[in-house]
């Protein structure tokens, strides 16, 4: 592909200019499902995950996960981060995880969401892999999005 | 709960001590998905991404979040990694990542092999979220672990 | 615990959401001591510690701890950082450290002043470990605190 | 100061060559105190805290922390960590902080154990400072060292 | 050197206080090369370097190392950053790189710019090395700087 | 390009398996100049640089440079250092820096020595650049590598 020999603009990646984007309030709601086995859900339940709270944890590492995006996303802008809440809440197959975070800057905190549901799966993934190994992270997708020029957004 | 105020062995999170464990040559191999639209699988096949080559950066993006897996995941040791090698397959619903991750440590990789698949799987939505915005990772799992005390562990 | 299995509002940690709040100038002083030995403070004041100059290094180390004040304390908000200045003053027993951080953004400084303190103290004892293994970090906190809607704080 | 002008062997900080040392099982054992006021102890007793966990928090963000010490201490080698436990008992006056850390590599750990102390410390602080703001980290120190050269050093 | 001892304004590191300065919109570019045998460039230009395509990992290097600056240059601000661009262009006897950075804030881009073009240039030597050990980084500077008090700066 | 859809073996870029290399005493040593104005040189050799002590400044970011090589460069494996020293001499046309690396692992150190130099050489410049705006880094290169299967290799 000539992209990578002849570097004209065309397949070259690059983080786009969003200096004449407006500062606004936007904000993103993402989610995400870990499937786990019943032996995990049980031991979730009654907080004796053996490695430690597994739901504290994940907890954290996802909100921590969220300030990381710009270092883990190649072309993510580095940007302010107003609030950041992940929840989690246990089902009878697994844990389902949102993420919602606010910014007032010049781009968009979906990719934002995003990483904080994916690192909060594996850090539960991680604290419960020694009893259930076979864990799946699905359904990681954008649920809402507002602010900017394209306003609201929410899932069809 | 008592976990938290008087700090007893059950429920506070810690690393545990591996040093008992043998230096062993581990791999570990993950895979995921990312679905997308018709439109954002034609671009990717024909290389016209507008903000530049998808699958290249998705694939750094995962060879480098596999080494940020001990900063992300809160009670991960920090290893050595040997060999990191991310795989993106474009399918007519979106893409398919496989990451396969080597060591020679005291500890399993499974868990540097599911960051490489969802840093390379986020990083990928990234790269399309203009032209598709409800992108959706899943089915991001261990398929295979071979070394340690366990031997080889594969998907039922 | 309720907070962990049905993560109601309460218990659960989250970076909570400034964005209603004013950017305005806010600054922040915290200080700090690191207990020697009479023989440490000797190779200070002489310049000949073994292992480098490290008043020097602390204080590098303390800048650039400043700087990653989120990437350490989870619910910390990544902000923009105007100036930071560490100083070190050697006394008969040990090194105080005075740390003043600036900004002009939505949070105090307050964690990043101390976190300045903290690490610089932390890499001073690392140059000085070799002659004194039983150095002590004591009396690290806020002394004053200005900007935002609580205005001026002073220590009482 | 000639250090800085004819960089000769004095007083240029490096990293020391321990590529001589032997490989051999390592521990370290650090605590510190938080000296908190009456009203943040309760709150921390009844697990009341306004901002989410604080104790599950900062056990997390002291053991991120240990993992964090060579990107924070200028000359601390890069080294494999094979246990951290980092324990926060609530007494009348704050929060006792201990942190263990095991190795199995040619450097001692009790930098390691120091930084795990004072960034639970830290993190244990912002989450308590919109109660007591003049919250205290005091007593942060070595307590233990075993293997290596030296073999074991308790505090006099 | 007083500087160390004494700790007054002279002489110590610090991060300069940029509160005052305006916000205001600024690029950087800056330029380097790197000298490769006629081997390495005849690979490059053949897209057939036995490591993987080396131009688009040294491309999202840059961009990923503009995003670190704050992280590796011990005085330098965090800051926003609004736009990167790296490009490379393979001539008879190397590579030549140009990185581009826009900001709207209150300190110029100038060294985001010079770490993009440095750490481009590492990662393509890296992509090389096996190829080409004799490789060399050369003539990595600042070319024009536009924005801020000092308005247009065009290298003499 | 087949390598981006078809994903084969050519073309991909991956962390290559090292795990078959031998543990090994290996050492780099990498030069490099920062090329600066009689003004800035001046301020150097009278300690006088209004930002602070410059040439300390950059042997502490060269140093944890060295440290942070696998985040910087992607395919870089994360490995043990055992030893980093780097040195600055000023001379009439700017400063001469020099970083000897050692470890006992698995891969060469010459990216960890050229990413100390260059990260050395910005920082300097960083602490310059007020005084002189054109300062050039240049001829930064592996000047020895010994240890491993290759043995030694020097600069023809």
């Amino acid at each position: 592909m000539s992209g990578f020999t002849h570097i004209d603009e065309t397949g070259a990646a690059r983080m786009v200019d969003v200096s004449a984007k407006d500062v606004s309030a936007r904000t993103a709601t993402a989610t995400g499902k870990v499937l786990l086995s019943a032996e995990a859900v049980a031991l979730l339940r009654s907080g004796e995950v053996p490695k430690g709270d597994a739901l504290g944890t994940a907890r954290i590492a996802g909100i921590m996960g969220a300030k990381r995006t710009p270092d883990l996303i190649p072309l993510c802008h580095p940007i302010a981060l107003h609030g950041v809440k992940v929840d989690l809440a246990v089902t009878d197959d697994g844990v389902e995880i949102t993420a919602r975070v606010k910014t007032a800057d010049r781009t968009g905190v979906e990719m934002e969401a995003l990483t904080a549901v994916s690192v909060a799966a594996l850090a539960l993934i991680d604290m419960v892999k020694a009893v259930d190994p076979a864990a799946v992270i699905t359904d990681v997708r954008v649920e809402e999005k507002t602010g900017g020029k394209t306003g609201v957004w929410t899932r069809p």
